[in-house]
């Protein structure tokens, strides 16, 4: 595989899945002394083009995240439709579930690392851009998300 | 719980537990374009002082550190004997395991916490320094690591 395909190492984002967002996100305003960031949804499918596993879903997530100096941490609560979230918290239960990198070219990138058995997971749009779960468990023991962020005009 | 206990939230390391710390090592490098940093062990019982659930460990384990520009990537292979690496290994799989954060204090800061229903999973000492597992898992759905660095004399 081409050497640095993502054009970065730079680890943006850590995403935690969570059963109750609101409660884990006071444990952590309350561990660390910050305010409590409180949580927004993601988008409808037909806004947020929601695809897992290659296929249109309904999955939404309610999601918080907190400045941790370094990076975000990202609290995920899934909806009980398909996606990487439901499927990842029902086997391995509450806990990371993603580390995240910023990219340009998602679509190339994606095509390339699927060729090389990193198959893409799900993918889906939000305002200001787009996110690419990558199926990276076996080599990194860890899903990769990218993110790319819409050009400004 | 007093705020803010740690005295940051800045997340300076990411802990993953692996069965073969030379491949995926690799994995990481030839993913992300970068060299391979190799591996080092940590120090015998007599040396680190490790202790796991209050009691001297014979625990070792081999670490491999990658910069990931904004923090450290860990790589953890235990061996065999009683460790928060090889529990938590042996019960969730290959994955991440703890978040890291620097701190001074360390002693004071485990009696808190401990008093606060998050007691110390194990703790042990290397050149320079010293580290702390504390179970935050039930609110933070992580493992906390603290570090401590000798003060410079």
């Amino acid at each position: 595989m081409e050497k640095n395909l993502l054009g970065t190492h730079v680890i943006t984002q850590i995403g935690i899945l969570v059963h109750d967002i609101e409660k884990t996100s006071q444990a952590y305003a309350d561990f660390f002394g910050v305010a409590n960031p409180g949580w927004s949804i993601t988008g409808a499918v037909d806004v947020a083009e929601t695809e897992y596993r290659g296929e249109r879903s309904e999955a939404r997530a309610k999601l918080a995240f907190f400045n941790m100096g370094s990076l975000q941490l990202e609290l995920i609560e899934p909806d009980e439709h398909p996606s990487t979230w439901r499927e990842y918290l029902d086997e391995h239960g509450e806990g990371p579930h993603h580390i995240a990198f910023g990219v340009e070219g998602m679509k190339d990138i994606v095509t390339t690392l699927a060729r090389n058995e990193m198959p893409l997971l799900q993918k889906g749009e939000y305002t200001g851009g787009r996110y690419a779960y990558i199926d990276t468990l076996e080599p990194l023991k860890i899903i990769v998300e990218l993110l790319e962020r819409d050009k400004k005009k």
